[in-house]
């Protein structure tokens, strides 16, 4: 193994966990040239005639399955930090004896803690997928016995689709489902909305086992997930807790800096002429993006502006821009609340999407780039524009990359962030972890003002005239110096040891994450 | 090339248009071993980012696809004997010059005819796909230069995931469609229903031509087949004659022994205890299929009964159900008239469905044999409970396989058919040909009265003490020797020239059809 320094001029390792690596090539260069994975041909004879794939538990799955050492197994991260089943697998795996698992979530989350004794005692030899929180903490401190892996939504799809990533069993907690293994998550006590980050485990693993706490005749309408691509199906009693799969409600900023920010962002995308019938826009659902999302209503309302669709997440405040006729569609590939997930069920034009429609950049197109705007959060972002969501100045792992990347995408990407945070620079010389490289950030939109990238001479020109706080991201920059202090204290890394990497949404190697050295 | 005996006792050729072919080896006895096809790995960097794939013409789209000599094309045949498309896809073809192609339709009808100067030009080589009137006629009489290969609707979707059959180029009628490419069969003047034939095209083809008649702003929905998938998409004015797309209405049969048929199988479905709450059942768009639905609807009125679900082909008797609370669901794999369209458009109950979750044999299970019964014809059955679907005694090749073989999966299958026809017995010694092994076969009624499997010793236990008119098939076969003589005229056939042969569910060869020398 050695570094290698990519297009983006960040060291990346030759290999990963023994596999060769490509080098980020630049956006848009590395051409792939081979086949999709070739899943193994079933045959119907193999199958209960009368489609009952029902199975006494999860353990007889896993052992019908072929569970043995050092398999890779596949779970979703739809039920958020609710989730009960991962934690029940793996004990699961632990109890079988079972060594050596790569887990390749679509996230993790702060309820995954309980898998930190399995990375320890080697049930689990690493993860590749978003670690959000402790599991990220963990890994950072280089005790996590392989290397992680991160991808957006759209990377993973990517990666499975593929074949970089071959997944021998597929664990998917199925808010309903019927015993043949058809699933969604649009009804049930664990209702999540769509099973969308769970297609690519479906389509192209070995063995699929639907888990549900659910269970409904024969046939489970809709069948986000086909019960045709499904091997075993298993009853239990919860797949985790409602209350925290989805929030009641979303909230609004309250802090007046990320309500100038959501302001800025709604303001600009008015004026530089992006809002107009039939525009469509992306936003999350953080505070800063809710705020947006509710200023750019208001402007659309007094301007009698429809938009064509909406991407989602969704939430109540995207659900009720629908249902007032504001937007033809929402293209959702999550539900944040309660509401997201009522209009899913309830409303035709709430369409289900997945990470092969919206994000895989290895398809005939995807729906990302035909974003009109999109507005993302940014853990940093340094004076080229590159930008990190994965890791803090800290040099701590401990975001996901989610769908961020994949957004990137759109005509125009705009991040809406603070200039700092607790004093420490949001803006910065050089981020800690390239995560999107800087030619693809269109805009950055700070309290301070709003710094458009030199490349886009169309938004500059676009906004010239308007009353618009226009800066620059180096003035921006030498501001905050002043209130932070020039030179942040930098974390000590130990450079000899990356602990996990950042894959950009072609397969290739974008950054490194090294050890840090308490 | 030699011709083998197989598993059901009949003659088939160890080769097929150059490729090696398994013969049949027993309902669920053959296992395939390999993996499904690879579609080469795409990239966003080679399709627009704005979305548009549009190309002014077919032509256009021809040539980027890469067409040339030698090629397999395919379509899809939700259009019926209204499609235009197929014809000016050809003709451009010729008018390119590109010769020898494999074309690979779902099915074929009587409007295609106008490509019999290109089987006889050169530019098609052969047909791949159920030949319906003229084309299975001039394919019978010797004249296409390669061989006819018959797959049931699951089986053309087997062959192409398994990689049997490799297209090249995918054309798609999509009655609606946006520039991405993602497409539905639910509106506009094509208006079809649903397009499930087309699903695999779509997933597993090099190329994907999109052609609609009815361009509409992304995003396109329901996306039926997935602009992910599509290539380049093509306006043109008209893709064909919507009168003959769907039928207005569907004709219930007024013949006194259909009806009695009909009747029977109603009866029989009820006394035999399948009627229940919760049941399933499947029943084509003919006359006798379409009373037996009628007379089934009142005695479920009678008896208080809802069934789980109904398989379509639907028409407006199907979704008179529905609508009337009979059923939970109708899942759907075509629509015969508009009252279909109608209720797949606006009911989310009436569910589209494809070949691969309902009829592929090489999945995980499949829907056909969960029905509870289904309901089928026949132009013969023999006394084995062989049953042809594909030829006529004259030895014609005039009916596509559809869904039929699949379908003989159901719990229980029916076959409701006269025991003659125009003083021609369609209850015969030995079919003509075999589509459908007789141990699939489980009861056979005509108005001679009800000949159950002798298999099936459950059924007839189960109506022992009913006042139905069973009898048996030999019983059946001997009453009508009396009327049309015991030994009906063979056709003249030429035993060593196979004009077409015929796939079984698992891509096996179940039996041959012969030349027919005049």
């Amino acid at each position: 193994m050695k570094m290698i320094k990519n297009a983006a001029g960040r060291m990346v390792p030759s290999e990963v966990n023994g596999v060769e690596q490509i080098p980020f090539k630049g956006i848009g260069k590395y051409k792939p040239t081979g086949n999709k994975a070739k899943p193994p041909i079933r045959t119907c004879a193999d199958y209960p005639a009368d489609g009952n794939k029902i199975v006494k538990d999860l353990k007889t799955a896993l052992k019908k399955a072929g569970l043995k050492n050092g398999m890779t197994i596949s779970t979703h991260h739809h039920l958020r930090n609710g989730d009960v089943l991962t934690n029940l697998l793996f004990d699961t795996i632990k109890s079988m004896g079972v060594k050596n698992i790569r887990w390749y979530p679509s996230a993790s989350f702060p309820c995954h803690e309980h898998l930190i004794q399995y990375l320890e005692d080697g049930t689990i030899h690493h993860i590749e997928g978003s670690m959000n929180g402790p599991l990220g903490r963990y890994t950072t401190e280089g005790k996590m016995k392989g290397v992680g892996v991160l991808r957006s939504h759209g990377g993973r799809y990517q990666a499975v689709q593929d074949g970089d990533v071959h997944i021998d069993i597929a664990v998917i907690a199925s808010p309903t489902a019927d015993p043949f293994g058809n699933a969604n998550g649009v009804t049930g006590n664990a209702a999540c909305g769509l099973l969308g980050f769970a297609l690519a485990d479906s389509e192209y693993a070995d063995q699929v086992i639907c888990v549900t706490d659910n269970l409904v005749p024969f046939p489970c309408v809709p069948w986000q997930i086909q019960g045709n691509n499904v091997d075993h199906v298993v009853e239990i009693e919860s797949l985790g807790d409602a209350s925290k799969i989805v929030s009641g409600t979303t909230q609004i900023t309250k802090s007046p800096d990320r309500l100038l920010i959501a302001e800025y962002t709604a303001r600009f995308v008015k004026e530089s002429g992006i809002l107009k019938n039939g525009f469509s826009f992306q936003a999350g659902a953080g505070g800063t993006s809710l705020a947006f999302a509710i200023y750019l209503k208001e402007m659309m309302k007094e301007a009698n502006i429809k938009a064509r669709f909406i991407r989602g997440g969704s939430t109540k405040y995207l659900v009720e821009m629908l249902e007032e006729g504001l937007t033809d569609y929402i293209l959702d590939g999550q539900t944040f609340d309660l509401e997201g997930v009522r209009s899913m069920r309830e409303n035709p034009n709430h369409i289900n999407t997945s990470p092969f429609t919206s994000y895989n950049y290895h398809g005939k197109g995807n729906f990302a780039s035909m974003l009109d705007c999109v507005v993302l959060g940014a853990t940093e972002v340094d004076i080229n524009f590159n930008a990190n969501v994965a890791t803090h100045s800290d040099g701590y792992l401990l975001h996901g990359i989610g769908g961020w990347q994949n957004c990137l995408a759109s005509k125009c990407t705009i991040l809406a962030i603070p200039s700092f945070r607790d004093r420490i620079p949001v803006v910065v010389d050089e981020v800690t972890t390239v995560c999107g490289p800087g030619e693809l950030v269109d805009v950055i939109i700070t309290e301070r003002g709003i710094a458009i990238n030199p490349k886009r001479k169309d938004l500059l020109k676009a906004v010239k005239d308007t009353d618009l706080p226009i800066t620059t991201i180096k003035k921006i920059k030498s501001e905050i110096d002043e209130i932070c202090g020039k030179n942040p204290a930098k974390p000590k890394l130990n450079r000899d040891k990356v602990v996990a990497v950042i894959k950009w949404v072609d397969g290739t190697l974008l950054d490194s994450v090294y050890q840090v050295v308490k």
